[in-house]
């Protein structure tokens, strides 16, 4: 029995097949498309349409998610009309393409939505997975009770660009925190200490970091860095100690290696007296 | 009215003025020492007992906490005798030191805990400020009534050298996340977003990131990396993305471009299919 909006999935990767999934699950009428067919068996399986072409899977549906490897092969698919068709795009790319890509699917007569995915394919459908949107206000709100099938819906703003901002910016700090995590564990694992032990010690240093973020951002938004809980000189010195401690460890330096380079130049720029969010001034430049 | 152990605190920093002030609020006869006596005055007006040199602090307490800038200021504070006193040295700096610390604290008489603090000053005296300790366990449990008043004491292992290793492992994850957080709150603002609207997603994806964390820990002690939620050649592919668009946005480029470099070694060592925790290899590797 299909509730809703009759949905189209194009793509069905690791997070196209769970994106599919969830739409069924919520009891959408779902069709389905990608290159390779045999990936949509286990979903036609579970009641889902499998399409014989992009065109005819956005022929079956108002509402067409597209999660693909990239822009290419989402412009690729797009090439047909696009009448009445709401395109969310949830692939990975670019503000200027995916702004240049809303153009586009308006041109040939569609709406469009874009989207990033802030989840692993397993939490699609939960509420712990996170989609955050950008696009005209008004469709994504027509369309939003759809949308909650995948996850917690956030709405970034009118520009089709901000999703993919926000994305980019996104990936920075988790493939900072990750590399952080894995770069600390090799660290302990000199001392005979698995990462698995090392864990609850690092959850809570996670825990500290993000609740310093809230007066971090503040910092950074006002461009004033009182140095309350400490100095970037404080951080250059540990800085120092950690790189050589890394080498004579023998493991690798790299990641303590270019937080110090940053810091060091943050500190000639006249702010070793400041906060650490004084940094920030380093990551505005090119 | 004073209770329990009398307490010594050499060095008033930031960290140090914060420990004797959590002593002191804890019931603790605390004196204090630091080479700058007027860092002493808002304490002393609180009740401590502001001690002329390390050695007349020493004398005055069987338990010495040392929080200074640096191990040269440790040594050089700790050059007399010291029969029967608790050295806890809370002062940053390498496993390797620590542990040489640790044998000539107890050649002098005395007996040694390293620990780190894992807090910004404010916090000390909460439940909120964690301190990793190492050093004899038995140590540990005679002083932990006494070291609670500094905040949440864990006890690490009986290597003096494990509380160094430990902070050295959760700088490299803090600066790697507040890096990642500075450089994603630099890319949303070329859109206009402030690093405070940039705050509730950036959040999100660190909770997200923590939630991967048990599981991550498991593959890297297994040394096995299954690529259920993604490929390191697809990481690989979003961070060729994000590299190429924060050029094109004129922000930094160094940190994307290290953990682009990082996974690149993965992919290129036969783990493009792997999952993110194949990275682990790298970062064992000087």
């Amino acid at each position: 029995m299909h509730t809703g909006t009759p949905v189209a999935v194009l793509g069905l990767g690791l997070m196209g097949s769970a994106l599919a999934g969830a739409f069924l699950r919520a009891g959408h009428q779902t069709t389905v498309w990608n290159r390779t067919t045999t990936k949509a068996d286990d979903l036609v399986a579970r009641g889902a349409t499998l399409a014989e072409s992009p065109a005819a899977a956005i022929a079956a549906a108002p509402l067409v998610v597209v999660c693909v490897s990239d822009y290419d092969a989402v412009t690729a698919i797009l090439d047909g009309a696009l009448d009445g068709r709401v395109v969310v795009n949830l692939t990975s790319g670019t503000p200027s393409r995916a702004r240049a890509l809303a153009e586009e699917v308006v041109r040939r007569g569609g709406s469009y939505l874009d989207g990033g995915v802030m989840a692993v394919p397993e939490a699609i459908g939960t509420a712990d997975a996170v989609l955050a949107y950008s696009g005209p206000r008004p469709l994504y709100d027509a369309h939003e009770s759809t949308l909650r099938g995948l996850g917690t819906g956030l709405h970034l703003g009118d520009d089709p660009g901000l999703a993919a901002t926000h994305e980019m910016a996104t990936l920075v700090l988790m493939w900072g925190m990750l590399d952080g995590f894995l770069n600390g564990a090799a660290i302990v694992g000199t001392a005979g200490v698995s990462a698995t032990a090392y864990l609850s010690i690092a959850r809570r240093a996670i825990d500290t970091v993000a609740g310093w973020l809230p007066d971090y951002a503040r910092q950074a938004d006002n461009g004033s860095y009182p140095a309350d809980d400490g100095t970037i000189d404080t951080h250059l010195a540990a800085m120092a100690h950690v790189v050589e401690e890394s080498e004579s460890l023998g493991v690798n330096t790299e990641l303590p290696r270019l937080v110090k380079a940053l810091a060091e130049r943050a500190a000639n720029a006249g702010h070793g007296g400041s906060g650490y969010v004084a940094l920030m001034e380093q990551f505005r430049k090119p």
